[in-house]
């Protein structure tokens, strides 16, 4: 992919934004990128290939919202972008030269995305893609369900240190005595440095969601969770 | 090995092509090449170190093919690159100031092929860096064997999602009725969803060789294959 | 991190040293910096975020030493690189411009450290960002200890193939009859083609410290060593 966009964008600037991702995890792909857009500079092409349905029928996308321009599948990976980047205008991948008729049945990242990226860097307008969308794509992240109890909702994303990032949001954090998690009632601390090295806890962190972390260690590995994994906040009585 | 590079060539611009060859495979690390070259710009300085010998006495080597230039050990990896982008004008590096005294015996990465492609992209030509090597290095890589009842080959590469890469060209799709490895017969499809999530198959792959997979899972795992486990391709009878 | 330095200084070219350093190894990450500096451009910004206590009170430096700038975490982690590349000048950063009061607990790397980086490449002077540090945080690594037989040590780094990098300097190798590690006693040899396949032994390695390695194979996975692992070498009798 990075060889077929500097041919045919020589000057591009290109930075793998993880590796981290599981294969096929389309929101965990969304989020990572989500927490990238605020701070990359404006008008960065942000090119999401996590794509279980390359060689199907479904469509590819270009976007461009109010900061930045997203390349990708249209399987939902792109829903949470338009979303926080809205009003976003979508055009579907259909000219010829941007659907090629060799194009492989498994490698649309180098095939279709890449070129587009590439063109879109070299000033292209979203027309020359193909027509546009009018149906709305955008679809917030799931939040968290409040109960009486609290909020229940779910681990986004686990990162290399091994923290459970959730979907509570930080704004939470001032109403919860605790944080539920693979049967683990843990504190809300002000920062890492908290806790003893090895204790777990939940954290407001950097992406403005709350984190489940280890000092020092991993949370995936102590409390065997992952992405998907419940998460409850206990609202402070 | 970049800072050698950046501090000789200040404008190179570099790309990582791969952090998933296993050490040591020769072969694998020739194959990943070999799939880039084509979609990388004319004139992309390959840099290939898969070197288990470093510190012996196989020579290192400049080489310029038709498409793209390459520098690496004399130990096999370039052969299929320069099979397929030849013919190939071939130098051994051994004028002092590209084989310093002072280099290591441990990582010629650093001290020998990185200032060598960096003086490259400064455009030094060839004859600076040594004599000709007159014999032929070309050697494709090995193809699968023709059977009365189809085509005996290997996995020459797995890839991040655990893809299994033979070395059955995609021109046999259509004379296959189906691929057998590790014990299991799977049927040849157009595309990884043309099945349900979990089971495995074969699909033209877009490097032009057949590949085994998994549905959104990881055929490495479910088959308990990799490098060079082999792969029968079934005649249509 | 690479998007907030984009923002700031679009023209920075950024590289990653390494991503094999264990997390919260402050020791390690200092290594795989050092090892890196003598190789890179002069005035190199390096950018070191191995900072378990982040979000406590500990300090964000800014330093200049002789050939490269560093900026990183108050909790050891630039000592050995000053104390190679000194004598240096410190500040700690202070200023509210560079210390800003909406920054995450969780991830000064975003929001202290990679602003700060960027600023320094685009040539901002340290006085900039903070008052100077008197004190000296110049820290050399530990070296082995002499005793009578020979020199006491311990394994600082383990590379992505496996090999043990020691603190043993390559200048005792003439000196020594044998490395013992994990109970196992190894012969030092003059480069990794010395051995059969499969054998362990050590090696003068090409960071100026006496490596462990295993001949096409992992010395980590056969000896069952890592950071911290006591090394011994014996003097020639």
């Amino acid at each position: 992919m990075k060889g077929v966009i500097l041919a045919i964008a020589p000057e591009a600037r290109l930075v793998d934004l993880s590796h981290e991702v599981a294969p096929f995890h389309v929101e965990q792909g969304a989020f990572v990128v989500a927490q990238a857009v605020p701070h990359f500079p404006e008008g960065t092409i942000h090119l999401v290939v996590v794509d279980p349905g390359v060689g199907s029928a479904r469509r590819a996308l270009v976007a461009r919202g109010r900061r930045a321009f997203y390349v990708g599948p249209d399987n939902g990976v792109l829903g949470p972008l338009l979303a926080l980047d809205g009003p976003a205008t979508v055009h579907a991948i259909g000219t010829p030269d941007f659907l090629p008729e060799g194009r492989s049945a498994t490698f649309h990242g180098r095939d279709v995305f890449a070129p587009a990226a590439a063109h879109l860097a070299l000033g292209k307008p979203l027309d020359a893609f193909g027509p546009t969308v009018d149906e709305d794509l955008a679809r917030p992240f799931a939040g968290p369900e409040e109960t009486a109890a609290g909020w229940t909702g779910a681990v986004l994303h686990v990162d290399r240190f091994g923290n459970l990032i959730t979907n509570l949001p930080n704004t939470l954090a001032d109403r919860l005595s605790a944080v539920e998690i693979a049967g683990r009632r843990l504190d809300v601390v002000p920062n890492y440095g908290a806790l003893a090295r090895g204790e777990p806890g939940a954290v407001p962190g950097s992406v403005e969601r709350i984190e489940v972390f280890v000092r020092e260690g991993s949370a995936r590995d102590l409390l065997g969770a992952g992405v998907g994994t419940p998460v409850v906040g206990l609202k402070v009585p």
